[in-house]
């Protein structure tokens, strides 16, 4: 059984979607339980609207909210009693092996550094989204904004982390690592991304397929595509955009006139599967990679039914072992590089 | 008369689809002549194909071509007769007024600053690609790819010289210009983009509006987008793939199977209006800002109309004064700036 704490209180529809999302998310999967973080009264009043297995939810009280008007850090130093802070407590004690919060973006990073804390060895770390493809797998986007600015080494530890991610969570036995950069060269980008090309090109625990472009995120042909956190932003909102921005062109020519408007009614479950296929919400939630446990950033905005995915992610996330994966990629890489410099000098005395 | 140099012999179709370009823009625009520069035989034996004004039309010989494979300082120096190299030098020598090319971007990016130059005061020319957007005005996105690495002042010049062109080549008085960023806050961004950012807001030749984020590309807040060279790449690429993936997924669902490509027929003159309205071709090509002459690169797999619409952008951007806008624009920013310093000790004179 992988329990997840529910971080019931942050988000536009707080705690109806949260609530509603882990009943979804206990219905499909008879292997989960939750603990439901938030305003006890609230949520007993969502889950008072329909049927759920309640051996397997449990309720821990935590009126606060901390919202995208506070400090991030301060509110998670101030706000004991919030449902964050109180999540994160939780997991850190092992009450829990999972968490999933649609709460303000920078205070769930903070309370996840602060405390719940980092993998060793991992300084950065990062969000990664998934984000629909042609070839309907999804491509996961690591860092899309956790950090603005990054040394190659970070963008090495997000290629590992996202890798066990894939591995883990998709059964991608090795998925395809490609770095975001301004053109496919190895001289492409500024030292910074040449750097990391150079070093992701000689780690041995991922599969690597050199620099890729904007342009590859939605073709599908990179499962897993490194960036620094301010490229990956601009990136993840840049595909965003278009995709809305393409929506709403589609609207605006089939609401056109009453002949469009009959004719769109003919396409109808066309038009919903195109839309099924390029859905966001479908994708589930950013995995906050390098932390001690999975911990899913759900987009603020979700609905109960794109709630259920986060949390099934996230167990999807534990049973496959997606943190010892990549505390293991941490120590083997270690070990090679150490084995490497213990044969350097021994090379030197011979030469 | 504007008269434009066009280089017929780059890209994926030469020269049918410049030829074919210029035949098309001479029909459409009455004020328009053109000098076809490349392979005389080649070209004259596209112009046979069809029929024009061939008073407004002359040809120069020019039989080499720069490829993708050349390395562009080396060919620009070496190939003396390849169509970019002479027309480059045609437009340098005062023969015509803007040039068209859709010849290897390095080559003609290198040819530009070598040949024809930069204008005074402009350190770091900028390309410049129209993006289709939901209000249907097409956003100006700049730089996209000329220059890896930035300064403040260089997204200064941006901001300037895209406004320029918008007003010039567009008929918007008052284009609205924003800052490429992970957010909107001003505390958004490494330093450098904290710092372009507090540059533009000074800025009283432009109608700066803050920064703004991936989606808003395509939304179609700001009419001008300013970037540095790596972000606008990574930004418009992945818009791109964005919209071939939709395209990719609107194909699949439409040709699942016989019910619905016979849906397919019903609603085809819509699912054409929504392609037109997202279409890259129908809003010509990049800009290549910052040059005592207007320089559009089109697309290399451009064909015959999309070209077309590259030679009566170069025409507009002629017409509208392109150039000398940006030219005013700097001396009457340089004579502020030198107003503020002639302040300064005055008023320390007075304290």
């Amino acid at each position: 059984m992988v329990k997840i704490v529910i971080d019931a209180m942050g988000g536009d529809f707080a705690p109806a979607a949260q609530v509603g999302g882990a009943v979804e998310a206990l219905r499909r999967d008879k292997d989960i339980s939750v603990l439901l973080v938030g305003d006890e009264g609230k949520i007993r009043e969502e889950l008072a609207k329909g049927e759920y297995d309640s051996s397997r939810v449990e309720i821990v009280h935590a009126p606060e909210v901390i919202t995208n008007d506070d400090i991030p850090t301060k509110a998670v130093r101030a706000k004991k009693n919030s449902s964050t802070v109180v999540s994160f407590n939780l997991l850190r004690e092992g009450k829990a092996d999972a968490l999933v919060s649609s709460g303000a973006t920078g205070a769930v990073l903070t309370a996840a550094v602060l405390l719940l804390g980092r993998i060793k060895g991992i300084s950065r770390p990062a969000l990664c989204p998934r984000i629909p493809n042609l070839r309907g797998t999804g491509t996961l986007l690591c860092d899309c904004g956790a950090n603005v600015e990054c040394k190659p080494v970070n963008l090495v530890h997000f290629a590992m982390m996202a890798t066990a991610y894939a591995q883990a969570a998709f059964g991608m036995p090795s998925p395809k690592v490609g770095l975001l950069n301004n053109g496919t060269e190895d001289h492409k980008g500024d030292p910074m991304h040449q750097e990391a090309n150079a070093l992701l090109k000689k780690l041995s625990c991922i599969d690597y397929i050199g620099n890729v472009e904007g342009r590859d995120i939605m073709a599908g042909e990179a499962d897993v595509v490194v960036a620094d956190g301010f490229t990956g932003n601009i990136a993840l909102k840049s595909v965003e955009g278009c995709g809305k921005a393409i929506s709403g062109i589609m609207k605006q020519q089939f609401k056109k006139n009453i002949f469009t408007k009959l004719r769109a009614a003919l396409v109808y479950d066309v038009i919903k599967n195109i839309r099924n296929a390029a859905d966001y919400e479908k994708m589930g939630g950013a995995m906050f990679l390098g932390l001690k446990k999975a911990v899913v950033k759900a987009h603020g905005n979700s609905r109960a039914n794109g709630f259920s995915i986060c949390v099934r992610q996230a167990a999807d996330a534990v049973r496959g072992g997606m943190v010892e994966k990549i505390q293991k990629m941490l120590e083997e890489t270690a070990q090679a590089e150490e084995g490497a410099e213990e044969g350097a000098p021994a090379g030197a005395e011979n030469a």
